[in-house]
């Protein structure tokens, strides 16, 4: 992938100073090689452009009742219709955040408000984002029981392990589609058809599985549903829950009551736009897109292994999103990989962007009992509509080189790292 | 104010069906004439362009370790101290959200979350923006004691009311700038000067206020305060709140921990960025700006009193915003004057955006005792950078015929609107 884009940035990043010296192997390698792409991922230039012609003509504020607010609002139905159809949902269904943490958040707490539901026992699992399991945090201080489900050691909640943690008071359950650094794919669909002939209410934070494998509300029994623009190459800045009509939910922000009163705020109406032609391209394309990238994801995989000793794949032989190749190496720290990597201008992750900066192993690595030579050593490598078969050459040679090299300052007897370290 | 983006939209808008008849008549005044830049603004070019720039070129997610990251991050901190300069605070002492609603929001029930504050009693009035007033509705709902000041018939706080209003257990206060549908500026140093001597967190809804009023934090001893990029010709989707270093503010939504973990989610770095570069340009335009609405709003209340009867202006004698000119018609209803002067392609708006489509007259009027006469008859006319001398004669020409035209149409014995109509 040759993003020259980031270009002027980098050159700001990297000054001087510090990389006067690798003045020279710049010129090799000069763009950069972005693969991060569960983080974010870069817009398509077609959803900027559409984003910079709205922002300028639709200007409104979709609640004023003349022209230029018709128009906005106008503008956000359209968005709205097009979430509906992609979900095969109602547009009435259909609520915009202003990210998925916003849309998690809503329909978690704000499920949660219902006065029948006080103090209910609410389930959920170990591996999921920040964004639900600081949200149950808040549910436990406001006198919520809750289960957190254990995962197997490739990071897959186990329908079983649901079953026997219901109670008679279990009456919401938030399961995400796909775990944010492993990629694995939860049984979503077998704990929302339990939980849907109980009168359970189902949530289900598909933020990173969105636009990559399949997700059709009219064949998955969940009431609650999060969305998030960008991780399908729209912008930053939009969440979207789908809300299966009847579901009762309340604010969780108060104001003007846009959004049917669920979410108040005057409407990013330029942004949802935008949103929504990203999430359309994304859906359209994913058939293909995802064959090429699950390819080239097993490529990268078994050259990896083949070159690199002492690799472990994280979830082996468990379906995973097919643009997420998560791995531990044993005996060197993931954060330095990963800066290393970066000083070859290489992007990719430790854990997830929303954890990087901690010195502990991930609690998601940690629920999956991933031995302790290999836990600190956490990489996720997420391909992305840019990649190509020629990055992998470059990858797996920058991987190699810099895997070596820090093995090699390592003293020969080194047993593991120490936690926290 | 000639804008000719929005025509486009509005072919879409006025369908043929509907508007056959004028064809001809719009054919004179083909292009919009907007004049509710309380509701919202039209986006500078140059910000738009700022924000496409930045939404392609800085994609990197500010959490990210890597370069694609950093250079999200640095434009992230950029943003923060523009607005930390324009408001004379630090860098650390802003935080951004995506709506001044949830700003204000994060501001109300995050400074209340604190356990010390549990039940006690807080002041705000009658005349808050609904993202104030239903944030002290729900925390009423959690069994605090809430006093909304009156206000006098100019629609101004008085500061006796509010000393009068405190008891011992106050804690906490808010009180907007600048009122939302009149533009009347409240006492909110003298009242910010009480709080900080007894040791009272202290509030201020500035969203209408920014860019238009100096504001400068050195000189206002409020501990919080919400701003609003699109009231200032920057994007919708950015939330500004200024947090005086050791104020107390606990998170209302819950996740990955960005923004010191006061606001999660994955930061709007491009939004962000265009919102920092429209403050800066409102702020230092403001000087020269002001004056030259105030001037265009002086005459515009002249005027329209000179040619139209029975027409009562809201504030007349209170320090008002200088682009708001406020005001009521006898025997005619706001909202049918609003929307024949759409049919004119004249936008403006008869209360806030925020409380379109409600019958009701709105609450604020209703706290000022306008008389029953004039009360349904409200309207709202926000000037901004594009009114011109010009605009002026064609809006005095179009409302004098429209009020004319609606009056004509009532019985001459009509005495009063019912209310609720």
């Amino acid at each position: 992938m040759e993003i020259k884009k980031l270009e002027v940035q980098k050159s700001e990043v990297h000054n001087s100073e510090v990389h006067n010296s690798e003045a020279q192997k710049s010129e090799v390698h000069s763009s950069l090689l972005y693969l991060d792409y569960c983080a974010t991922t870069p817009i398509r230039p077609e959803v900027a452009q559409a984003i910079a012609r709205t922002i300028e003509q639709i200007y409104g504020n979709p609640s004023s009742l003349h022209q230029a607010g018709r128009a906005a609002k106008k503008t956000l139905e359209a968005a709205r219709e097009t979430f509906a159809q992609l979900l095969t949902a109602k547009p009435s269904e259909i609520l915009f955040t202003a990210s998925g943490t916003e849309a998690n958040n809503l329909a978690i707490l704000g499920a949660l408000k219902h006065p029948d539901l006080v103090g209910c026992h609410v389930i959920t699992t170990v591996i999921e984002h920040p964004a639900v399991k600081n949200a149950f945090r808040e549910l436990e201080s406001r006198g919520h029981s809750v289960t957190y489900l254990p995962v197997n050691e490739q990071g897959v909640v186990q329908v079983e392990d649901f079953v026997d943690a219901l109670r008679p008071d279990t009456r919401f359950v938030s399961v995400m589609m796909a775990n944010n650094e492993t990629g694995a794919l939860q049984p979503v669909n077998e704990i929302a058809q339990i939980c849907r002939s109980r009168g359970i209410v189902m949530h289900s934070d598909a933020v990173q599985a969105f636009g990559k494998v399949p997700i059709f509300v009219n064949d998955l029994p969940v009431d609650l549903l999060s969305l998030s623009a960008h991780k399908v190459y729209g912008p930053k800045g939009v969440g979207i829950l789908y809300v299966k009509r009847r579901t009762k939910l309340f604010p969780v922000l108060f104001g003007g009551g846009q959004e049917k009163g669920l979410r108040s705020g005057t409407e990013n109406v330029a942004l949802v736009h935008g949103a929504a032609a990203a999430a359309r391209m994304a859906v359209e394309e994913m058939g293909q897109e995802m064959e090429r990238l699950k390819s080239l994801r097993d490529e990268l995989q078994k050259r990896i292994l083949d070159t690199v000793e002492n690799v472990r794949i994280t979830c082996p032989t468990v379906p995973v999103l097919p643009h997420v190749l998560h791995l531990t190496v044993a005996d060197v720290l993931g954060e330095t990989v990963l800066l290393e990597l970066d000083r070859e201008s290489i992007c990719v992750s430790a854990g997830s962007a929303c954890s990087s900066g901690s010195a502990e192993p991930s609690p998601v690595l940690q629920a999956m009992n991933v031995p302790d030579r290999f836990i600190h050593g956490s990489l996720r490598i997420s391909l992305g509509k840019d990649t190509t078969q020629k990055d992998l050459d470059r990858f797996v040679d920058t991987f190699a080189g810099v895997v070596a090299q820090l093995r090699n300052m390592l003293p020969s007897s080194f047993p593991q790292i120490p936690t926290g370290v």
